[in-house]
């Protein structure tokens, strides 16, 4: 079984190191070649284009930056599709729009070629150590199939439904995210200016009702000035346009999530704040 | 060493019990007598009033509703401080306004009575238990005495400064709940309506970053159709309502916060929606 990859930035990279050392033979693409040299050093196979990567391969995994970037990357005129054959996978875990992912599902049936949604979650950490999160959509056979492959770079994989709906349940996921963080940024923002000892308050939401990973991991940090990536910013304001333009769709108001949206907008338009980690937001307080 | 405790509801009810069972003598007051039963059931006395109760203790401590019942009980003509001694100490336990407690600690400073404020959490569990996480402020010494009243009723004690700072933590501790009260429902509005299966949506972001007390405890209990008080809704809008106010007065800007306070303002205003735990603020979207 051999596995074409696009997309060896820090999520990638770490998830092919999994597939090569589960005994995969890995083909990779990059757009910046550069990009691709670790996983190359990790025994990975380069191909110098998308089209001859995906004719030389059984299963094409891709996990690229923008939903522009997956439909370019499966349905642009040198694409993943355009050189597909008949019984080949397709497995997009970007986080992308569920619309999308139905789009490429149907126009990669036509050919025969089964696709499947699979977002992840679990940031640089998970992807390094095969811990990740994976959240997949499509048909439940085509899952079932890929399942070792998904074993080989997540601890926790759910099936959720058909096509789109592995993207749903990380829409779901980040609107979840969003609430931690804005709650945190807003907690610590208030607690500063009151004048609390700020460690103590960490301390005492992570013992309560308020209890969340953001805060237990993220709060710490801030504290030591830490605003590096885990996540970056535009990343997740990425993130939040899809789940705002899909909830529109769906009629569905989310307030607090829009909040969010706007706040991580604001960040990403400054100097080059969308490169830091989410949780670098409460530079809006502090540096404004 | 006896207690003179104001305000017998849900969560005075088990912290009296659990004061007596340390071994402390507790006298009860309670603008309802029938609500008082309980206590007195368990070995508390009745007084008749705030101005006898006042008189025939040595520590007054108070929990009631809204701040301006606290401002009542401590500060009306009738209340506390008009029939204190030098030597006493008065503890409300109220989640309330820190510029409140200042104005408490400045009017007992005067006739030689101590003041603390000191809110809790862990809701009427954690009363019962004898497991509330208590945030207190006001006099280092005073709190140092108080310490083993506070360690009858709570598992996390911590002091967090001056008059008012233990308000201010409880207020740094609602906002957050704010994030993860409008993160999750949003989240499950938004995994129903894209049709995913709601438990492996809040076991999969149980596993994550997005992971919440919230999430954990109130994301099962919806799916039941259980939107029962653990929190009322009212008081929970109550304390946001503080805390905008607070932020307000301190020039700083609490955008998620504010979303939050409008949602519950919304669902309070419904029926009698207010009486239901923070969880039903998913009605809005289920029965709008």
């Amino acid at each position: 079984m051999k596995i074409g990859f696009i997309g060896t930035g820090i999520m990638g990279t770490g998830m092919i190191k999994n597939l090569l050392a589960a005994g995969y033979q890995v083909d990779v693409y990059n757009r910046t070649k550069d990009h691709a040299q670790a996983a190359i050093n990790n025994g990975a196979q380069w191909q110098d284009n998308v089209a001859s990567l995906t004719r030389s391969v059984d299963v094409i995994i891709s996990i690229v930056g923008f939903p522009a970037d997956v439909e370019e990357v499966y349905l642009g005129k040198d694409g993943v599709l355009a050189n597909a054959h008949e019984g080949q996978t397709i497995i997009d875990m970007t986080t992308s729009s569920p619309m999308l992912a139905e789009k490429i599902y149907s126009a990669a049936n036509k050919i025969g070629v089964a696709a499947l949604d699979a977002p992840v979650s679990g940031g640089d950490v998970g992807a390094k150590s095969g811990t990740l999160t994976i959240m997949v959509g499509g048909k439940q056979s085509a899952f079932e199939q890929q399942l070792p492959i998904f074993k080989a770079m997540g601890s926790a994989v759910t099936y959720f439904g058909g096509t789109g709906e592995g993207q749903h349940a990380k829409m779901a996921n980040q609107i979840m995210v969003a609430g931690t963080m804005t709650g945190m940024i807003e907690s610590l923002v208030y607690a500063d200016k009151a004048g609390l000892n700020l460690d103590a308050v960490i301390k005492m939401i992570g013992g309560g009702a308020a209890q969340n990973w953001s805060m237990d991991n993220y709060g710490p940090r801030i504290l030591q000035g830490d605003l590096q990536p885990g996540f970056m910013a535009k990343h997740f304001l990425k993130d939040l346009r899809i789940v705002l333009s899909v909830a529109d769709e769906m009629k569905i108001s989310l307030p607090g999530t829009a909040v969010a949206k706007k706040l991580y907008e604001k960040m990403v338009s400054i100097d080059d704040w969308g490169e830091l980690g989410t949780q670098g937001l409460i530079k809006l307080w502090t540096e404004k």
